[in-house]
């Protein structure tokens, strides 16, 4: 085994200093490449542009009418009408040449036809309605700087002025590689241990905002004397080059050695998280960077280097990155020795931009999908507190958190086809949900950190819902939207090989549980209690998952043997069902916020006959009294 | 002549609705296809995507380590180290697969190893460092809903999750139709009477932007058949048609008729201006707009029309439009016919943003080019007085006009080296320069809508630029910053083949002169009345121009025998140049204008040999002071 397990990690800012100054002589000698204008919209002008000719390049009638020597209409007023000579005027259109002896253009609105020629009221000036020479462009005038991004206006300009190729800076190319001999395409079919290819076209994706041009390789092998020359090959034929992964100090990562041997590595290891393995480097001419594997950490690395080198490369203005302070749902605990990208979803509730951390695995993408940005968390910092300031790096082309309609709690199904026909329907009306349990969703609503609260709480006296609220709340305090009756059982494989019946079955079989604070984990407890089973008799009762989907497809996928969940799920991964209970998923809801545009239109949508039908198309849903609202208490 | 002179105008507001109206059907039926996801950054999904396989599809191990059942770590700690027995733990790497009867994975760094094993001082709990089924994506979960536009990180999302095709709307196929027999190639050389054809590609960007698909068709002669055949093929083949030009009502204007022969005309005509004789239309379900000729009235009805249109076809959010409220610093007149575009550029002085107008030809182009948007005056309103508030529609990717340092006043190509030189070494001084000739800079510095006035005004005394600046200042309001001294002189044709010698010849040739308020129409009236030369004597001296370059052009597609300017204008255009008197080209500017940056900065380029020697290099100019601050008065 030899793996050098510590990297010595760089302050990011840092290592931005020092693979700036590295690559200095790159970023001061431009390449310049000559095009056809008619193919350079958003290019960037790498040597100032004068115009080759004029437009108009005679002078020409600015409208419909006739020419004529404008002394001839002199003296021609309103009481004084002039009959013209046909011999002395000429009939022409907008755009027409206007030349000796002719001087001026009467427009047709002002012609009167006679039969003896056309008659006039009105004197005209010289050069009246005539469009001089260079009217729109001079030539050899000044049109464009270098350094100016081209603009559809301005290539329509540069055909009119004559210049019909132009200097503008190269286009970068840049090599995408991704390595790994346990990675594979993503149209294979993938075995036990495979990883599916996916990073590659998130980098191309971005790259191409930044306008690079890009080729993805096909994957390598982990085999060094393989990346040594493919690295070396792509070094005389990019601009830019990015390898991934076998950028950490594992036993395959032969990254930074390859690098090293044809080139320079600057820095191996940042002191960030995630994104920890990157690697900065260059071999010749062509800057080289070296990605960490998992989705998170490569999305990271990608964006603070790979980036803004590819715009600093093309002569791009940075992209402008926005930047929002909000205040975290929950505390951020972090290391001292890292700066840490928190994933999070923004909200605003009563005037405050509410900021609710994501999942932190380096390897969940969903969760940078899911967010509105990064909260960005230095690296001096022992983390965040509860309800205090956290500044979030929005993600570009975020849509407007602030019509968000945010729901913190319990995960059901409907709330994704209330999401999809609210896309279809409202797209303004955007659902932000975080799936923390009913409980969870409780205590964010009692923090004001939500605008709904979905909830399946079964109290002690049989009734759901009711009770947890009155625990937290004033009975005026808070209602309950009505959502839906849902059947909750039991998951088992496919024929239910085990024969599971019951709870009572549970002991002898291998369970997959739910989150505490879950509903579902709360109504398996009630039913443990009510039969006065041990729950450590149990195996994997402390195995926890937190979606229904999660347990059907920890089910199908035979890590477990029985799990509990909604019917929907057991549907959608192909278990089996034994029903158990008709539970009540509602909403529950400060009154202050039942004027929130947002909530009326949810509550819309619970009742539309159309969305009810959908929800039921899943199975093991009914709808009762969907969308009314119930105050609590007595 | 069959002219229909008057088109019935349609307010612009009513003319969106009626043509909304009338689309419904086609905006109502979304086309979809199925693409491969690899291709669909951008694209917008049609039909909500659910994951087809889980991310990690089997239990992975996290980070690289050793695998194992979590029970034989049990009571290791600190004070109890435990060694484990080789043959309980598999060393893996992160993505390995963790499967019975391993559920743990101890982190290289917790594993040190001895000659008897792997020892560790710490108990791990079963599913330590393992990333369960699903943990990034769960088969089965809603992964975008209808209408999201695909991002970088959506796509490589997809690819994991399985889903390798998927199903977009269709993307709007627009056809680009440019008409006239008078229009040309930009490629063809152009006679006199031909119009060079550059809207297309003005529409084609734009139409890029909105990411449709776009064909730009061959310019299509004035034939009425042609025209007809062309728009019902295209309507089969096309989403979107937009045919340049023919839509005013002029003798050849065959484009109403011809889409009226196949469809429908539902607006012909609106009351904006430029933009006036625009058409509304449709054949079978493809819309048609005529498009305006002129390149000002073409982009406003492009603008206003097709853009928000293939937005909605496509399905993607229309593209965000700014506006800005600003000072006008001139009066607008405008008729209470029709809602009127002012292009107009914008500056920060004093923290007032003023509106300086630009040319109002709907044939100036470069106008739209130059500013920075349009300001809009309403339908009923006669206008906007100076110094009143004005609304400005900002173009998309203006650039930010609160840095630019604004310049109001006499035109100089240094002035363009200027802008050149900054946009190399420091972009972020961006000048903004309107040319309205000396005392039309002064007028500007006066009302404080300009940081520096560039003039050229030769004093009673002889001396430049004093008197005109002490007329209108006190002494300790302004200073004058020293610019350049240049050569002023007479441009004649190349070889001077009519003898011009001096101002004395004048009155036999044909002349062509500056505008009132320029330093070098100031200069010539001067001379004149010095030697009592009669101003009514010279042919042309009513035919104003407002640059040096457009009378050096004039000069030289011989529209006029002489003109007065400076050397490097004559120099640019191949004219003979004789010279008349040195001049100092100078910058006024507020006392407190100076610690302005780009101001200060301005001065620094002034100085610069560099620069110098550009200009120098232009011919007829020498540097004496530059960048001197001298303070004026007694």
């Amino acid at each position: 085994m030899t793996r050098h397990l510590y990297l010595k990690t760089t302050d990011i800012d840092e290592a931005k200093r020092i693979y700036n100054n590295a690559l200095a002589d790159i970023l001061k000698t431009p390449k310049i490449e000559t095009i056809p204008t008619q193919q350079a919209y958003g290019r960037v002008v790498a040597k100032a542009i004068y115009a080759k000719r004029s437009s108009p390049f005679y002078p020409s009638a600015a409208m419909d009418g006739i020419m004529i020597d404008a002394k001839k209409t002199q003296g021609a007023n309103e009481h004084h009408p002039l009959i013209l000579d046909p011999l002395d005027y000429v009939e022409i259109d907008t755009g027409d040449p206007v030349l000796d002896p002719y001087d001026a253009v009467i427009m047709a609105e002002d012609c009167i036809k006679t039969d003896y020629g056309i008659q006039i009221i009105k004197a005209h000036v010289p050069w009246e309605n005539v469009r001089p020479i260079g009217e729109d462009i001079v030539e050899g005038e000044l049109l464009f700087t270098v350094n100016h991004v081209l603009r559809p206006m301005d290539i329509s300009v540069l055909m009119a002025a004559g210049q019909l190729e132009i200097n503008v800076f190269k286009q970068v190319r840049l090599a995408i590689i991704p390595t790994g001999t346990e990675i594979i395409e993503a149209h294979a079919h993938p075995q036990l241990g495979d990883i599916i290819e996916s990073n590659s076209y998130l980098f191309k994706g971005m790259a191409l905002e930044a306008k690079a041009d890009v080729e993805r390789f096909p994957i390598l092998k982990d085999d060094y004397d393989l990346i040594v020359n493919t690295l070396d090959k792509a070094a005389d034929d990019f601009d830019v080059i990015c390898i991934n992964a076998g950028s950490s100090a594992g036993r395959e990562d032969f990254t930074s050695k390859a690098i090293q041997s044809l080139g320079e590595v600057y820095v191996h290891g940042l002191a960030i998280k995630p994104g920890k393995p990157a690697i900065l480097g260059r071999i010749r001419s062509t800057p080289v960077i070296g990605i960490p594997g998992f989705p998170v950490s490569a999305h990271i690395v990608f964006s603070e280097f790979v980036v803004p080198l590819l715009y600093q490369l093309n002569h791009l203005p940075q992209a402008k990155v926005d930047y929002v302070d909000a205040i975290s749902t929950k505390r951020i605990v972090s290391s001292l020795k890292y700066k840490e990208y928190i994933r999070v979803k923004l909200g605003q509730v009563n005037d405050r931009i509410v900021a609710s951390p994501l999942a932190r695995g380096a390897g969940v993408m969903m969760s940078v999908v899911r967010s509105d940005g990064y909260a960005l968390i230095d690296q001096n910092s022992e983390g965040i507190e509860m309800n205090e300031k956290v500044v979030v790096r929005l993600n570009p082309g975020h849509h407007d958190f602030k019509q968000s309609l945010v729901m913190i709690g319990s995960h059901d199904m409907m709330i994704d086809v209330a999401q999809d026909f609210l896309a279809q329907h409202s797209p303004e009306h955007f659902i932000s949900s975080s799936h923390v349990g009913s409980f969870g969703g409780l205590m964010a609503l009692k923090r004001k950190e939500c605008h709904l609260a979905p909830i399946h709480l079964l109290g002690s006296d049989g009734i759901y819902n009711q009770e947890a609220l009155l625990q937290l709340f004033k009975a005026d305090e808070v209602v309950l939207i009505k959502g839906i009756q849902r059947i909750q059982g039991l998951l088992v494989a496919k024929g239910n090989p085990l024969n599971i019946k019951s709870i009572e079955d549970l002991p002898r079989v291998h369970y997959v549980n739910r989150q505490r604070g879950a509903g579902t984990r709360v109504l398996l407890d009630h039913l443990l209690k009510e039969k006065k089973m041990d729950p450590t008799s149990i195996k994997g009762y402390e195995h926890e998952l937190s979606t229904h989907l999660a347990v059907a497809s920890a089910i199908q996928n035979k890590s477990a043997d029985c799990g509990m969940g909604v019917y929907s799920a057991a549907q959608t991964m192909g278990c089996d069902f034994i029903e158990i209970a008709e539970e009540a998923y509602d909403f529950a809801c400060r009154v202050e916020d039942l004027n929130h545009p947002s909530v009326i239109r949810f509550i819309q949508v619970l009742k539309d006959p159309e969305f009810q039908a959908s929800v039921l198309a899943l199975g093991g849903y009914r709808f009762d009294q969907a969308g009314e609202v119930k105050t609590i208490g007595r």
